[in-house]
């Protein structure tokens, strides 16, 4: 094949060219014939060389570009608008720092437990490698869900579970089934950015409410009912995003109440849940699915490739759900996809991972709190789990001024207006304490903030 | 019964509970008393409910129902709509007979080149098992449909394709991207019946221009042109589904102009692109991706089950769907299922396994028209590949009717009227030639169609 693309490169093969017949071009490089077509094929495969029947191969005229890891010169310029954060994050080169980010590095995820289910679904029937599966999708993953959901104290049918493509998928499509255009929805200021990002593609009106250490704030909160009739609350459960904090057991009582007064729809994105050491309030389980709509992924402690949601509700909104899902991307996670994350669900040593991550990260939550506290960066509140701190800068620096300072030292962070609907967090930023390790960061970071 | 079987699977019922007396139950349910007797009769009888005289039902203890293949029972009952194929097909039972659908059998499908796939994908870096990915997606995958559209014509940049989470989500995204509630899109008359349960969610206007045998009718297109203003047409290249036909090159030609003179945008689904024995014309080549979006997947010939299709596109317009990816899904395609994909299309052997279903198909549609025809079913055209056949019944047949009572004998068929906007298709049916070998199935038809 290098032979090939060499001679094509150095213009001894010009488009439209015909190769060298298999049999003369194994004799020139002293190998099998079937060595040969085998190369043909994928040259092929590629587009650099096309098959004419009966005829032999013929150079296609089409340059290859080369894909390289540049990031688009474009995206440097970009507003730090809530898109800014996802596409510096995802985009970034390898060597890049990502204390931004929203997720944990590659060697903290059970890899091994991935290898194997990967063998094994290689291993499985013709019909799951290959067909689309049922509507509401894995069998094995959804009778897992049910399982766990019904320690929260959530006992629900198998009709009540539906795999979607993504976490943020289900919330998308969860937010396609009940809101229009101009229609207005309340969430946490601050929020995870990417909810504003979403919330935009829907043409709604996003209104903030004031997010303390012990959940929404209910006054403001209801105050927001009664001025602003709202349709949906749109919030995280157990670890919010980006404050760690979680909703206590009275402020999640009097929400509820506040919901079904208002009729309020909540959907309670639990994307995080098993970063949580210990189970806490869940509306969901208070609720019992009646006015709250549960969703969830496998990306923060499992695998964000094997791209996988749910959504837990009632059975009518799940049925419906299922319908919006066949029109809009025909089956929802991939089945050999959920069949992999049910095989590492299912096996015992999930458990034990988890039990080590929370380990780590209690272990590095401290570490980084001390590292930040020594520059004058101030945590919100030290949370109970997971890897994200919102933390207060020093002085008055501006955290969009400084995150675009810092991606030109290939620092990507997530500077705190990102997250705020009322663009009242310029003084915070959101740290995720598992990318903090490199001594570059805190060396910017002091020089940064120092002067 | 399914209220209750539902209750006790989700364990809302455990062994040795009393169920809901039979008064209170029937309000719940907003039935009659005597049909919870019924129910609750039909339950002890089979074990799953014990009635003790003079008490009550309780829940038996039996072993808990395993998630079953049985279809929703209420999904007989449904309207025979656009969503009515794509559920009855992906939720049938594995001895139904699914003529109606729209994949080929697992048999069809290169599954020892998946497996080999996903062996490979097990021994692949930590990260592409667990991390997200690029926004675009896989880089093999897309370096390979670069040299794939480069021989067609197309000659791309590596920012010019977005991998999404499948085919239909990348005409979703692009639908969502280009169209607001009240405008009016131009679909084919017969088309895709997802198609119009798709822009159904868009709440947009579908207007359907008849489809010929060399594409769309470019008299009736260029009136609906002038008098509907519409914003988007929406077809399928290569193998039109259903009718198998393609559009000759003066249809092209002419419909390119007549969209350049009304600033229309077309959405060209390529999904069947690897069934087509030989090229044909396609729009997005003729026009080089200036007002045509070029769409694809893998689903029809190497795996639905890897969830992953793609957008080719204008360099400003893919990057604005790929904010909306992000915003929506997060990203699009799992980097294992691309990863698993882009393996089997470099392979060698992808060439030779569709010059194997090209002859199968084309021995299978012969043999499937010649019993058609001996009972009366006159295919409208015998399409140049695929598994598509579009074709009328005898006489006065109403193929929704058919339809549904085939669907008593478990035999899943498309009825014309879901795939016809004007509802002008009640006559036709669209059948997969892959699916018409068991002997039920004509002798279904044959005494349906003499009756």
């Amino acid at each position: 094949m290098e032979a090939i693309r060499a001679r094509i490169a150095g213009r001894s093969l010009a488009p439209g060219d015909r190769l060298p017949s298999i049999r003369r071009f194994a004799e020139t490089m002293a190998v099998s014939p079937s060595t040969v077509v085998e190369a043909y094929d994928r040259l092929a495969a590629e587009g650099l060389i096309r098959a004419r029947p009966g005829s032999g191969f013929y150079v296609s005229g089409a340059a290859l570009p080369p894909l390289s890891f540049a990031v688009d010169p474009s995206l440097h310029d970009r507003a730090v608008d809530p898109f800014w954060v996802s596409r510096q994050s995802l985009e970034a080169p390898p060597e890049a720092l990502k204390p931004g980010c929203g997720w944990l590095p590659a060697d903290w995820m059970p890899t091994e437990a991935l290898r194997k289910a990967m063998r094994a679904v290689a291993r499985a029937d013709d019909a799951l490698l290959t067909d689309y599966g049922g509507v509401l999708g894995s069998r094995a993953l959804r009778r897992i869900l049910l399982g766990r959901l019904a320690t929260e104290g959530l006992q629900l049918g198998q009709d009540q579970v539906l795999l979607t493509a993504s976490g943020t998928h289900a919330v998308d499509l969860t937010c396609r089934y009940l809101l229009r255009p101009g229609d207005t929805v309340v969430v946490d200021d601050p929020c995870y950015f990417n909810f504003r990002a979403l919330l935009r593609a829907h043409q709604v009106q996003v209104v903030g409410v004031p997010y303390t250490p012990t959940g929404s704030d209910v006054e403001r909160f209801e105050a927001v009912l009664k001025h602003a009739s709202p349709r949906l609350y749109l919030t995280n459960a157990g670890l919010q995003n980006p404050t760690g904090a979680g909703i206590a057991p009275q402020t999640a009582h009097r929400l509820l109440n506040l919901a079904a007064a208002h009729d309020l729809t909540i959907i309670e994105d639990d994307l995080f849940a098993d970063l949580e050491p210990e189970p806490t309030t869940r509306l969901a389980a208070l609720d019992g699915l009646n006015r709250v709509i549960r969703i969830g992924s496998f990306s923060k402690t499992l695998s964000a490739s094997l791209r996988c949601g749910y959504i837990a509700a009632r059975v009518d909104r799940i049925s419906d759900l299922a319908d919006l899902q066949v029109a809009t991307g025909f089956v929802g996670a991939s089945p050999v996809a959920a069949e992999a994350i049910a095989h590492v669900l299912a096996g015992g040593g999930y458990r034990k991972h988890l039990d080590e991550v929370h380990r780590r990260l209690a272990r590095k939550r401290r570490e980084v709190i001390a590292r930040l506290r020594s520059i004058g960066v101030e945590p919100w509140i030290e949370p109970r789990g997971g890897f994200n701190l919102w933390c207060r800068l020093p002085g008055e620096i501006d955290s969009a001024e400084l995150a675009c300072a810092a991606l030109k030292e290939d620092i990507v962070l997530a500077p705190g207006d990102v997250f705020s609907p009322s663009q009242t967090a310029s003084r915070f930023m959101r740290i995720n304490v598992t990318h903090c390790d490199d001594p570059r960061l805190m060396s910017f970071l002091r020089l940064s903030l120092s002067g």
